[in-house]
């Protein structure tokens, strides 16, 4: 059971994992080299509770805390108790969701086990905003999506703002940086997927019609919204498929567009 | 040709529909009771200046508002020419899209035109969020939604966040609030609509087995994230779809709940 530890004081240096929170998750001089874990919310804090990831510490107000209660039990963490004015003062910004969790990274599973273990893979390249990538982690996890690897130009999806937007569900999607681009989409090729391209142009496949034999492997490019995918990652897929959009409307946002072929793919 | 007009002077009264926006928007005092149509940036002002909402002025700095003289040509508005720094001031916040324009509301069409004219529609309940809502606009223009309904609950899709976050597709998509709750959606069904609500519940139909002939007309209700329909809204719809999901994720974001729905109900 997490110990709850009562302080109203904001320079209890116990509190220190959660000072400073705009900046401190991107200090690299925090194990890991890139920060901390951070999970904002009840919601999100169970998934980190349940996840790989090793909790360090929790600090919230005791109503959160205590929607928690079931999920602390047999889990061996401080819980700091305060208020919600100290808090705003700790982490340096009010939080409305009352509770706060911070965990040490873990090292990602290797490329090749999420291959594995795939059927449809989303395969990212240059989705450098937090919340878009964040948002498709949690359409990821919804529809089926087993595996998310990230190419060039994609910030990091354990970024405080990509988890909160996930929803906690880039704890629970495996990920993993592609080395090599668009190289490395051969070796999915290689591994038996059907390499396919998104993209809003008129030449692409109309995703409804991509051939789709049951039980056949996806991995599905998805580039930035605005530049969209490179030309080489265009050039090194198997097929480019499009939804079909009404006259006039350019795009849809990259996490609502990957919703859909998540949707048409994974079923 | 909109009348360039350079201006530094923060208390220029020719300003005054761009001051302090942040609240000024919502200001009952002004035209029409609820406040002015605001459109940030190129994109969203472009579509302002062609849709049917009278335009008042813009304000700009020099480089956003010469990218706008092809639409500008044959606009009869004067357009205020500032520094950024002048613009911040004057609506009360860093703006970095660099560019607005004031427009006044227009009634909107009675909901027997949109509802004649449309094959797809989507009817919201208790959307009160307006990124959710604007959003939930974007998708219904890429996607061929030919309207929106608003139910009880809703807020206003031309509140500033929303146009913003539509990218102007409020201004495109036609909408109307639906006078009685859930009565009106008898109105629907007695027009030829198949209404079908969109819900997580594990009862309902998967939206991929909803029998869709060719032509069909679909009513199709959406109810906010969380709450979902009423239980009142449920009972007056001729179907309860769902979208399949993986094993623990509960919900997707109503606005991309909503994308994959019309993706698959307006083909």
């Amino acid at each position: 059971m997490a110990v709850l530890i009562y302080t109203e004081d904001v320079e209890d240096p116990r509190l220190d994992d959660f000072r400073d929170l705009t900046t401190a998750d991107r200090r690299p001089d925090r194990p890991g080299g890139r920060g901390f874990v951070i999970a904002e919310g009840t919601v999100v804090v169970r998934r980190l509770l349940a996840s790989r990831y090793r909790v360090r510490a929790l600090l919230g107000v005791e109503r959160r805390l205590a929607e928690l209660a079931d999920d602390l039990r047999g889990v061996d963490v401080p819980a700091y108790v305060t208020s919600a004015g100290v808090m705003a003062r700790v982490v340096g910004f009010h939080l409305n969701r009352g509770v706060l969790a911070v965990a040490d990274r873990v090292p990602q599973p290797p490329v090749a086990e999420i291959v594995a273990g795939a059927r449809l893979l989303a395969v990212l390249e240059g989705v450098g905003d937090h919340e878009n990538l964040g948002a498709l982690f949690r359409n990821a996890a919804a529809l089926g999506v087993g595996g998310v690897l990230l190419g060039p130009g994609c910030s990091d999806p354990l970024y405080r703002r990509s988890v909160r937007v996930s929803m906690g569900n880039v704890l629970r999607v495996p990920f993993a940086p592609l080395p090599g681009w668009p190289g490395a989409l051969e070796e999915l090729r290689a591994a038996g997927f059907h390499v396919a391209a998104l993209t809003p142009r008129a030449d692409a496949v109309d995703l409804r019609g991509l051939p789709n034999a049951a039980g056949e492997r996806i991995a599905l490019l998805l580039g930035a919204e605005g530049p969209g995918l490179s030309a080489a990652a265009l050039a090194a897929a198997d097929v480019a498929v499009r939804i079909p959009m009404a006259g006039g409307v350019d795009s849809l946002n990259v996490a609502t567009a990957g919703a859909i072929a998540f949707y048409q793919l994974g079923g």
